[in-house]
Order: structure tokens, then C-alpha cells, then sequence
């Protein structure tokens, strides 16, 4: 037997109790006559110790052990003299009668503690390393129980885990395919899924009404921080629903994760129209964790003189509540901040409401106290705050504005992470123009519906049309998308039109789908949630990668297992491909 | 909304109620006056009537629905006067207030019955039809079923579900990789994982001492009625255990499973040296729902004057309780069976064991009556059995001897479905000789840790050393195995040189491994279940076809999404690969 009790377990009341315990050597203190081994596990640290009076050979074997060894001890737990209130088995220490050496280590390359001194790239290489640390171990086991309580949910409403293929058909529409050779299949190529969305809509078709799957999915994009080419997404499809149906069922989900997971009570979750969450924030995934609504100015600040916004589509500003009191410097930052090239803003005007009452912006030559006075009013600056106004196109104006909008709201600690704001934007239009390739595409993605009370535009004004589309958004993340479902082979049909498939295109890409139409297809809708990335909104963190156990580095790279790697010349044979030299 | 209840819900304490049902047309039948239509969704079947006295526009419009129409019904939930025991609603019946065809269906192209008339081409081919029947919906859910408690059991006993990647490294050990060409590294491939093997191995030197996860495995072979390109695995890995603490957890699984999800109790669970699984029943998975052992012969057969048996390495028999009353013709389709090249026996040597205490066999020339009496004497056979004798190699006749026994049990109805025999087999050998590529072959996989006992014997004789490796059997199908690892960095590198690897080949496919091993690698073990399989055995069946949802046929293709297929050559050219011809 390797071990009668993990490190995390004993307590006064087994005192007496002769244990076995294993586990790695965190840390070892040499007081001389005793020696100390904290002994770590994944479920604590145990003290135990080992006396040169009694026992000089085991003390000395102790003494030499390294950090990251694994150990096994026989030894009696005793009551500590001096206890420690921080660990849960602080009370006690095991005396140790004695040890046996499991695995020798070598020094690691970097600390295994909560604050590490390895660098990122090192403890890539490393990874099975890092993953020993506590906060990667308790990621990785708040994302296990975040994936039993959905099961655990969606279990209780009667859905049914439903496994999809990994290997299916590369399409063109969405993003790139990661695709997959065929051996027996010469010249042939599967396609990992970018996501199960076909094979879930046939299920309803199938009649298996309420689907979910927790899946990997794949995209060949290029990388970024918070990007991997294969993610998880829990998956789901509901039929004979209404898109009311689905906001109530998921909002559920939610709330039971927040609670089960968390013990955080998540009251109902407000709704916001996609327009009305570009009007206000310039984005569709407003952090609604604070206001600092946009207001639109102008009526008030155009025809005065000042160029640039008379020239402007729009004119908009945010009010930073008691921001009065920036220095030049600071303003002159935030100016610089918003002219790099990732937010891409001309420039920045600003007025200071002073508590005096008086104002004092950037732009004094063209506006009077009095013009200030009106635009605080309408903005609702009080004495104090500080107004920020950008200008140009509206699209790339609110775009810039929400960049400003968030950084105010970190810097002024409004975006407290312990703080949760979900949100569902409803109503998301249905196509967007590409001028790249001059023609619609699908926002969602070519299967979701338009609002019926819109279809007759689809001919007339495609992009007026908007969809049964929505999202859920959470401290501004998007975590879930989706969409009630076309369930018409005509309705499809014009769809694929639209997008730009010739019916040649549309059937061989698709023809599955149109054909299940036909043969009683019921009203359906669903959502996806990013799985790895609720996992890090609920540990706290933005980024993905520390909450994957083996994660991809931003060239698509395991640099722990050195893949992708070259193969053999006889693999690429049998498979009738050969790499070409560009 | 589209419903308020479900079609298998409303039962008599409904009566009265104001109900909104859709569902698909199962059938309808016209009574003149009345139209019933049987409502199917999910969860049953409702009957509506339509009354041509009381609407008739509702009843014309019922009688134009076809089979598999999708229909929303509203109406008022009545006693039925004729009930139907047979079914959950047949209590109750709805009168039809109004009707709404939500989509109407073309004909299928098979019934959508218990016992379709389509064939498995075209019911593979619209796969999304056949899913609506019973017997492959019950199939699903059970699946879910399995999976949801095979979770429950180890969560609650501390495993972890951590995820693996899918994209990894190829690696020349074992079946054929499929791969994925990566375009952002051009000239390199992902693999798609045949197991979770070395991760899971990594995550305990992590610290993560109890591990599962159900994943998706690829393995690129040639396909036959029970393997799949892509199958499932419930995948476990444990550390500071011995082989006994994972007999012990794994069979308290199947326990589990059995009694959540079957009702079956099951008693602990047998084991047997994997030495005399091949020496009883000549076979590593042997169908112990019923006895017939082999009984060796050589003994009491050879050097009677039969050259074949003389000249014969094992003569080996069993016996057919009861099948004494055999006829010529019975037997001598025995003996074509087993001469099939399938099968490969040169013959097949048969004796009668009369009820009147006298024999007849087919070598009477050779062998006596007391002769007969004293093999019917040693091999347990009664009067009324047929002793059934093959000969030739030991190995080869094992395994024709194997194949006629589980077609004997079969014949003798004693390879009943639910009776469930479930089985340890242990002791595995490590390696296995292959006289095609001249060198030792790992026989679970190259991480199998050899019996400490047994390690000398490494250099000396490697064809004798045994591994601590397992596999659980059930109703003689293996549906899981594993062994203990290799957590020595130098006992893994003896085995690498074992199988041929160089060190510079064993580095570089798996220094990663290697490396590990030096920082603390704690003992560690493992299982891995067939999902599929264990699913398909639960089921009663023993093609895992029908227990995946959108299975491949044995050319790995997916008919219906018509897959695999040519992808665009700008895909090609994006990922630097070409398709050669042959």
C-alpha cells in the first residue's frame, strides 16, 4: 500500500493513528536535531518529522532529500506544539517510523509555488511541472466541477449527451478547417468540426429534442492570447421551443453554476438589444459592471468652429465620474492611448468640470463655458468629472469609445472581477456586408433564422433583417451564442442565396441539411457556451490558457511535446499527400 | 408554444386539462367520422381524434397529414373509452381543437418502425431517419445513461475529468496515426490521439492523482463491423496505487453501472491468470457464461496409430453437453464450419458418447471403445455429450478450438445476453515476439510496467517476463484494459531499446516522458473502457454501430454528410501540401 490517508486529511482526532503517507517533498527544514518535510500532495501538506535522537539513520536519509522528490513515510500522527491555523491539517504532524524513496528528482527548473520564478516560455516547456502549482491545480479542478454541474443541470431538464463525429466534412463558409487525410479515401480529406452545429440540427430533426455535448471543437486561425485552435464549448439544442424558451432555460444553467460552483445567487439576468448595446456602449458584449454610458453630442458640438468634429459622422463622449482632477500628464496619456494603432482614434478632446463650476477642455478656442455647461448637462458631468469625446466615422468611433470606456472603468476600479453582470443582447442582425468579398455574410452563422416579421425584407434590404440571434455575456465576454434555428428548406434555400452559393454549392455542401428539411424538421434553436472561458471568467481571469491543462502557445506549438513535427516519408505515401516547398 | 406537455406525459389525472402537444404523425387512421392520429415525440405517444361530426374543417385538414409531418395540436385531454395498457398514455386520448402543420415531410424512405423495412445502406444513408426509431433512441439514451453515471462513480470517489488535447504528436508505436497538416508550421502534422496514454501519464508526475476523462480516440486501420476511425474511451489513471486498488475501483465502476443503470447486481468479479485463459478456453477473453474447457489429449490420442494427431503439437477437445444425438449431417457442417478459412482447422475429429454407454466417433479405426471410455473419463464427458477434438500447433488450435467452443455455446443457448459474466483477466506477457519485423512488439503499449520480479528476466528471456497488466472482460468481449506504468526513467529506456527504438528515435518521440520521469514521477496505473463497446454489451448487442449516433461505414466514410471528400485547392496550397497520384 502506497498510502492509508492523503495529505490533506489528518486531523486532531486521528492522533494515535499509525498512517502510510506519500506524496512530494515541498519543502525540508534542517533544525539541526529535527528535520521538517512538508509533504504535498493535490490534496494538501502534511508536516512530518524526523528526529536525530531517536532515529539518527532515518534523520539522516531525511536530510537529504531534494524538493520534488516522492516519498513514502510510515509514521504516527501526534498533536503539534506549535499548531498552524493556515493549513487544514496544521494541527498535527506524523513522526516519522519510516521512508522509502519512490522517485528521486532533479532540481526543477523553476519553483513549484503559487508565485513561481519561471517565465511563461519556460513553464510551457515544463508544463507538466507548472500544473503541479496550486493555482493550476485548483483551475483545472473548478473546471471538473463546472463540467459536472452542467451535466448535473442539463441532466435534470431531460437532455441527452449525444456524441457528434470528430471526423466530418470541411465547408467553406466560417472559419478555416483543420482537415485530416484520408488513407483509405486517395486525394480525400475529413475536417475537424468548428463546432457541431450541423449534426446537433439533425438531432432535432431526428427528434431528440433537448441535445447537449461538452466537445472539442477546432479553428485554424491565427492565435491570440485568448485564442487556441482546439477549445471546448458546451454545446446545446433544444426543439419545439421559442427563443424565450432557450434565454430562460440557459439563464438557469448559469445561475445553477454560479450557485452550485461558486455560491454566488445570480439574479435575473437583463436583457439588451443589440442596437441599444451599440448605441450605448459601442459594443455588443457591453461590461455592464459599470455606466459610463456613450453620449451622443453633435447637436451641441458641431457647427462651432472645430473642424474635426464638424467633419465627423459623430461626435461622442463618455464621462469619467471624479476625473476632474487629472493632471496634463494624465490626460495627455490617455491621448497617446487611445492614437495607437490597435484603438486607432485621430485624437482626444477633454473638459475638466471643475468643482467651481467652471469647465476647462482642449478645446476652449471653440466652445464657451456656456456650450460646456450644456454638454455636461446633457451628458450629466457633474463638478468634478471629466468628459472624453472622440470623433469620426460612427462605426469606428464607438469602437474606439468602448476601447476608452473599459480602460476608465479598470483604472477607476469599476471592473471588479468578484462583481458579476450578465447580460443577453438580443437581437442581433442577421447579415453583415464584407467589402472584402462584396457580399453578405452570416453574422451567427447561415443557419439561424431571421425574425419572421422580417423575411420580406431579405429581399429588399438584407441588411435591415435581424435575427432570433443572442448572446450571453458576462463582465463583457461573450461566454455563449446562438440562435433560434432556420427549420424551412425555402427559407434556407434563399439564405445560401444570399450568402452567395450557387444551388450546386449549397447541395453539395449541405444538401444533408436541406434534405432533412423536407422530411418533418421541427422548430429549433440552441446556444454554445465557451467552456474555457467561463472556466477562467469564473476563476477570475481573462485569459484561457491556465485553465487548459495542456494549452497551445500563439504559433499553434505544444512546445512540450515539440508537435507539429515532420513524419515519416512512408506516412505521407500512404496517404497520398506530399509537402510542397514554397 | 409549441407544447405544454410532452406526448408520453398526460395521464389519466389529466383529464380535463386544456393541452398544446407537437410531435411527429406516427400514424393515422380514418374512421369515417373520426381521425386518430398518433402523436410521437421523444417521450411516447398520444392519440388525437379529430371528430368530422363536431369540426369537420379540422378533420379534412387531419386527414391530409402523412406520416412524419411535424404538427402542433391543441386540445382537451379525455378518458379513452377503449384504453391501450400497452402504452404510458393509453389512458387518456386529446380531443383536437385546432391544428397546426409546423412542417410537412415527404415519404421516408423506410418506415420509421421498431422493425424497419430499409436496409443499412439506406438507413445509414439517412441516418437522421433511422434515429427517429425506437430501438436506436433507446440506444442513445442509454448511452447517456452510462455516461452520466460513470461520472457520478468517479467523481465521487475524487477523479478529476481533465481534457486532453486531440492535436498531438504522431508517434510510429502501435496502429496507424491520422493526421492533421498544420499551416501555420508548414511541412508539419498534428496526430489525432489513439489514446490520452502519455498525458494522462504526465498528469500523474502533475500531482493529479485520480484522473478520467470520456474521449474521443482516432486510429487510422482498416475498419471492421465493431471498430470505428473514431470511438470513445472512458480513460482512467490513478497514482500511488498498486494493481490491486485499480481492480478494486474499476470493478466497483461496473458495478455501479450495472446496478444505476441495468438493475443487475453484480457479485465480485472473477479473475484469471491470463496463462489460463488461454489454457481453458484458448482465448484472453474468454466467454466464462458457460464451462466447456478445453481438455488436452495428447496423452490419450497420439501414438494410436492417427498420423494426424501424432504429428500434432496439441490435440485438444471439449464437450458439447447433450449434442450426442448429432446428426452426420450436423457434424459434418461442424466440420466445414471449422475448416472455413476464417476459421483454418485441417479437420475435425468428433465421438458420440451414447446413453448406452458405447461410442462413435469418427476415428473409430484408431481408437477403442475403452480408449474413448478413458478420454470421455478425463474431459468430463457424460453419456449424451459430443466430444469435439482438434489438433495442429498449440497456438492455431487454441484459437480454432476457442472460435468452435463460443459457436457451441452459442448453438446450446448458453451465451445468453443477460446473463452477465463479467471477468479479471491478469498477468498479461509484456512483449510479444513478431517474426514480420523480427522484434518485440510491446503487448499493451511500450509504458506497461514489467512484474518487478520478472525485470531480470529483461535480458535474458523477454518472451517470459510478465507485465502488471489487466483487462476486464464481459460475456468474453474485452471491454477494457490496462496495467501498471513504467515510472523509472531507466526502466522505460530498457524497454525503449527493447522495442527498437534508438535513444536518439525514444528522445525524440518521447523525451518529454523521459524527461518527466527524472522530476518526480510518482507509481501509477491505469484502465481504459471501449465506450462504445460497453454501451453496445448494456444494450444487449455486440455491432457498437447502432450505439453511435453518426457512425462511419468500413470504407471510414460517412455517407449521409458524404464525407470524407476534396477539399478546394487554396486549401491545399494554404497548408503546403499536395495530393499525389498514384
Amino acid at each position: 500500500m502506497h498510502r492509508s490517508h492523503t495529505n490533506g486529511e489528518l486531523r486532531l482526532t486521528d492522533v494515535g493513528k499509525e498512517v502510510i503517507l506519500s506524496g512530494w517533498v515541498q519543502k525540508s527544514r534542517d533544525l539541526g536535531g529535527m528535520t521538517f518535510v512538508d509533504l504535498r500532495d493535490r490534496y494538501g501538506i502534511t508536516q512530518v518529522v524526523f528526529n536525530m535522537d531517536t532515529n539518527a539513520e532515518l534523520c539522516t536519509a531525511a536530510r537529504k532529500l531534494g524538493r520534488e522528490f516522492v516519498i513514502k513515510v510510515n509514521g504516527n500522527v501526534i498533536e503539534r506544539s506549535s499548531k498552524n491555523a493556515k493549513m487544514n491539517t496544521g494541527d498535527i504532524e506524523i513522526i516519522a517510523t519510516s521512508l522509502e524513496i519512490l522517485n528521486a528528482a532533479k532540481t526543477p527548473p523553476f519553483t513549484i509555488e503559487d508565485e513561481s520564478d519561471g517565465g511563461d516560455d519556460l513553464r510551457m516547456q515544463w508544463r507538466f511541472l507548472d500544473l503541479r502549482r496550486n493555482p493550476l491545480k485548483n483551475n483545472l479542478m473548478l473546471r471538473h466541477r463546472i463540467s459536472i454541474e452542467a451535466r448535473k443541470y442539463l441532466d435534470s431538464l431531460s437532455f441527452l449527451e449525444i456524441e457528434t463525429p470528430y471526423l466530418i466534412k470541411s465547408t467553406p463558409e466560417g472559419a478555416r478547417d483543420f482537415v485530416v487525410p484520408s488513407r483509405m479515401n486517395p486525394g480525400q480529406f475529413y475536417a475537424l468540426p468548428q463546432s457541431p452545429q450541423t449534426f446537433k440540427q439533425l438531432l432535432m430533426v431526428s427528434g431528440y429534442d433537448r441535445y447537449y455535448q461538452i466537445v472539442r471543437c477546432f479553428r485554424d486561425e491565427d492565435l491570440r492570447a485568448d485564442r487556441q485552435p482546439e477549445f471546448t464549448q458546451i454545446d446545446c439544442e433544444m426543439a419545439f421551443v421559442e427563443q424565450e424558451d432557450i434565454l430562460n432555460t440557459f439563464e438557469g444553467m448559469i445561475r445553477h453554476l454560479f450557485k452550485t460552483v461558486k455560491n454566488v445567487d445570480i439574479a435575473e439576468v437583463p436583457r439588451m438589444l443589440y442596437s441599444d448595446a451599440m448605441h450605448h456602449y459601442g459594443s455588443d458584449k457591453p461590461d455592464i459592471r459599470f455606466e459610463m454610458k456613450f453620449q451622443y453630442l453633435n447637436d451641441l458640438m458641431q457647427n462651432k468652429g472645430f473642424n474635426v468634429f464638424d467633419s465627423a459622422e459623430a461626435v461622442i463622449g463618455i464621462v469619467a465620474p471624479g476625473c476632474a482632477s487629472y493632471t496634463r500628464k494624465q490626460v495627455d496619456e490617455l491621448t497617446e492611448w487611445v492614437k495607437r494603432p490597435q484603438i486607432g482614434a485621430k485624437g482626444l478632446v477633454y473638459c475638466m468640470c471643475n468643482e467651481d463650476g467652471t469647465f476647462k477642455s482642449s478645446v476652449d478656442k471653440f466652445y464657451s463655458q456656456e456650450d460646456w455647461k450644456a454638454i455636461a448637462e446633457k451628458a450629466g458631468a457633474k463638478a468634478g468629472d471629466l468628459i472624453l469625446v472622440l470623433s469620426g466615422g460612427l462605426d469606428s468611433t464607438r469602437k474606439q469609445l468602448n476601447e476608452l470606456r473599459l480602460l476608465m472603468g479598470t483604472r477607476l476600479g469599476l471592473r471588479n472581477p468578484d462583481n458579476w453582470a450578465p447580460l443577453w443582447v438580443l437581437d442581433f442582425p442577421l447579415l453583415e456586408w464584407s467589402e472584402e468579398s462584396g457580399r453578405w455574410h452570416a453574422m451567427h452563422h447561415p443557419f439561424t433564422s431571421p425574425k419572421p416579421e422580417h423575411i420580406a425584407l431579405l429581399d429588399t434590404d438584407p441588411g435591415a433583417v435581424n435575427a432570433n440571434a443572442y448572446d450571453f455575456v458576462l463582465n463583457g465576454v461573450e461566454i455563449g451564442g446562438g440562435s433560434i434555428r432556420i427549420h424551412d428548406r425555402d427559407v434556407q434555400s434563399r439564405m445560401f442565396d444570399l450568402l452567395g452559393f450557387s444551388q450546386e454549392e449549397a447541395k453539395a455542401q449541405f444538401g444533408f441539411l436541406l434534405n432533412a428539411f423536407e422530411y418533418g424538421a421541427p422548430p429549433h434553436g440552441g446556444i454554445a457556451f465557451g467552456f474555457d472561458r467561463l472556466c477562467s471568467l469564473f476563476g477570475g481571469s481573462e485569459g484561457i490558457r491556465d485553465f487548459i491543462a495542456f494549452p497551445k502557445n500563439n504559433s499553434g506549438r505544444d512546445v512540450m511535446i515539440d508537435a507539429p513535427s515532420a513524419i515519416a516519408d512512408a506516412q505521407l505515401e500512404e496517404l497520398s499527400i506530399s509537402v510542397t516547398n514554397d
